[in-house]
């Protein structure tokens, strides 16, 4: 074992941070055995200095982050800041002054990965960001490197806890949206302005990532369709259970049937309550991968908190300090594929629509044969009279799987129906 | 991209060998632009070269697998020939002559692990071997990197699908064992010669591996207590319906409570239904991992198959490859906790013990006693006359947790009371 220590650089000491400095303090010589050579804690950065941060020495503590990162003696820095800037500056300038990087900032790799990566490489340094997606469990190292020898055909999972603690309640408690984010919300598993999770931003820059790294592409965040939550009512719970399925906050990124280019999007989805992803609970995360070669396979874990979340980072550590030791580097970023990203209207799913309609003889036809203008084909119709008998029915049509264009084709066509007094809902059917 | 190209020698073309040797042939160009260097098959050594191998150039073939690994120029052995010997020999071979290596030997690795790391320890080259353990998903690389900076206190997983297909066979249909596995066998889940998995084998090979690579010490085969799965009966899974439970078999490998000593076991074993593990259905596998950072985390996917194995395999050659490119190794063993493996009389669990008794007052009283004498506390007892009134009744008890032997000694104390007529089962309650 080398006696000289590896020097590490914290930038941030909140939720991830402590942990990380708490880990790095109780856990240091195991971690100095596995990585072959002692690390130490050389500063932590922060934003207020004068906050007590048990276990953490206060002379380590500045809140300097640019001079610390700027020092030269830093073999790692870990970036748990968060967010565009100052992070962003801060990694290119470690890699500038001879450091590799660890974070968990899905924001800006989502944003700006290819920058980063293009720093790493230039300055033959390591970027490694398990933490970044779906908190502890092993994800971005299972895609690039157990699955580098496979071709990924499509990744769909549940990449956000909030959201899925909110429909899960929704799903067991028959609670709507608001209660069930209360309830979130008191619990700690909400933020107070929640608009990062509920609308699904959080699950797009994650989807981003993940789709880059399985298709071996640039996907970035403007590339992934988005739809939150905050839509989903206990209807669509109920009408999901009549289809038994249950309603999940999908990130879902798929390979093109030609195989000339790929899709990410983000939406709610029903899914069968026989997929495993179906008995995802509370806010644990999973992931779902299909592979030519490995097949189905499933990860699953707790998405975030700051152990969990610090558990990657500090796998990630261990591994570029090894290579550090080794004096190479680790995969960078694999875009040779160069696939395009094509619109949501050329992504082919199912659909589950919810129509107010006349309750009058011949609506059906009328509605079937605008489906079928749009050449897009019905799988069953459920049609049941009103109980308040004012005329109205409600007519529940689930597709066949269609082009998303073609689907709205059809949606905006049924609002012109003067016998369509509303559409109810539309949500795709996912995971058969 | 470096245009001279890494040469592999695969040893074996049968299930797997054929399945690495047709993606590699199918997805060379993919393959070139993960590793930075194309990678060419440069030999196959198989047992009879005249079968027809589609895809394997003729004069690629040979049936002298140690002149194909002394060749000297060979870059990376895959070894899927399987079994002991010659595998060992042409793998410790293949080190000797300045080649990596890639497994999928779960039998070798089990049993003599520690020579072939040694080897490869000694003449500076790699030792992958992912697809050994649950075939195509990616755990070893998981547990050895991404959960290098944590801390693993369990690991406990279906390894065997072979075995789980049996046993959701009885699970679901209420078939007895030899119905199930006539069934698994018709349908290619079994082989004419099942025991290596019905009896424990292979899960056992599969524990000693992860408990080695999870604890980060030495574990070997003979270490594992292994409990086959034959004696599961129809009766069995009745009871653990009552009780909300279904059987698997299970691979457990657990840090004893103080922290000083590890154990590794197979056996069958009750678990609830809302334990993720109960879930996995057919011949699936699936591992969960309880971390002290991460939490409990599951991987989830096929165990076995040829593609599926040869996904994990190809895995492993990328990163063997870069590896080489880089001039630098992959994370070697890490046995440095020298943790002793203690014997299953140490390991500590729950139990449900089916009595035939008596019916006559005063039986519980005395069963409650012999288990009280053994410092094993009784958690519940569920007593049931028998239909036909022959003066016997079934007891049904189910144990906090207690130390294996105390359950031993409880047992043979039961089996000498007169009212107890037998001891109908025993079988340990996990994951709660
Ligand atoms: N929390 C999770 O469960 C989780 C899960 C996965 C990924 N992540 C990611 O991990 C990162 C950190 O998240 P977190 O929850 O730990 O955030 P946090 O609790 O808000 O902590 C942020 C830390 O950064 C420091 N900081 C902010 N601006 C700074 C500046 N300009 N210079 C120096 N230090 C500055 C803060 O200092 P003060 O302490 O002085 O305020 C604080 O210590 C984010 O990228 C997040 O997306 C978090
Ligand atoms: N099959 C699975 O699903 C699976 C899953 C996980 C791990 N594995 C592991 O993968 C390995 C291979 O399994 P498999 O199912 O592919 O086995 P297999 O179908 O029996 O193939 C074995 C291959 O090795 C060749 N061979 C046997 N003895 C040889 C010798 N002395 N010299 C050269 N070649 C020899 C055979 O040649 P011939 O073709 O001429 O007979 C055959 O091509 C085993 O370690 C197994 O445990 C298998």
């Amino acid at each position: 074992m080398r006696s000289r220590p590896l020097k590490v650089a914290l930038l941030g000491c909140g939720v991830v941070g402590s942990e990380v400095a708490r880990i790095m303090t109780t856990h240091a010589d195991d971690l100095a055995a596995r990585i072959g050579a002692p690390v130490e804690l050389a500063g932590v950065a922060v934003r207020r200095p004068d906050k007590v941060r048990g276990g953490v020495p206060a002379e380590l503590i500045t809140t300097d982050a640019t001079a610390l990162v700027k020092r030269g003696d830093i073999d790692v820095v870990v970036e748990v800041i968060g967010g565009i800037e100052p992070a962003r500056s801060l990694i290119t300038t470690a890699f500038e002054h001879g450091a590799s990087v660890v974070s968990a900032n899905k924001a800006l790799l989502a944003q700006d990965g290819a920058t980063l990566y293009a720093a790493a490489d230039q300055h033959g340094q390591d970027l490694y960001y398990e933490a970044a997606v779906a908190g502890a469990i092993p994800l971005i190292r299972p895609l690039r490197e157990s699955l580098a020898g496979d071709k990924i055909n499509r990744v769909m999972g549940i990449v956000n806890g909030t959201t899925n603690f909110i429909l899960d309640k929704m799903d067991t408690s028959g609670a709507g949206y608001s209660e069930a984010l209360d309830e979130a919300t008191a619990l700690g598993y909400a933020e107070a302005d929640p608009t990062a999770d509920v609308e699904g931003f959080d699950a797009a820059a994650k989807a981003a990532i993940l789709a880059g790294i399985a298709f071996h592409t640039r996907v970035r965040l403007d590339d992934v369709y988005r739809e939150g939550m905050t839509e989903v009512t206990a209807a669509d719970f109920a009408s999901a259970k009549q289809m038994g399925c249950t309603i999940k906050l999908l990130a879902i990124c798929e390979r093109a049937a030609d195989g000339g280019s790929v899709t990410a999007r983000v939406h709610p989805a029903m899914i069968p309550l026989s997929h495993p992803l179906a008995s995802v609970r509370e806010a644990y995360n999973a992931v779902f991968v299909e592979a030519e070669a490995a097949g189905r396979l499933m990860f699953y874990g707790p998405g975030a908190g700051g152990s969990p979340t610090a558990s990657a980072v500090l796998g990630d550590l261990v591994a570029v300090c090894r290579n550090r030791l080794n004096e190479a580097t680790g995969p960078g970023e694999s875009a040779y594929t160069r696939l395009p990203v094509s619109p949501m209207g050329e992504v082919v799913t199912r659909y589950h629509i919810s129509l107010d309609v006349a309750d009058k003889p011949g609506v059906l036809a009328q509605v079937a044969t605008v489906f079928a203008e749009h050449g897009v084909s019905i799988d069953t119709v459920r049609q049941q009279g009103r109980q308040d008998g004012d005329g109205e029915a409600s007519l529940v049509v689930v597709t066949h799987r269609a082009p998303d264009a073609a689907l709205s084709g059809t949606v905006e066509a049924l609002r012109k129906l003067d016998t369509v007094r509303g559409v109810a809902s539309i949500m795709r059917v996912e995971g058969e």
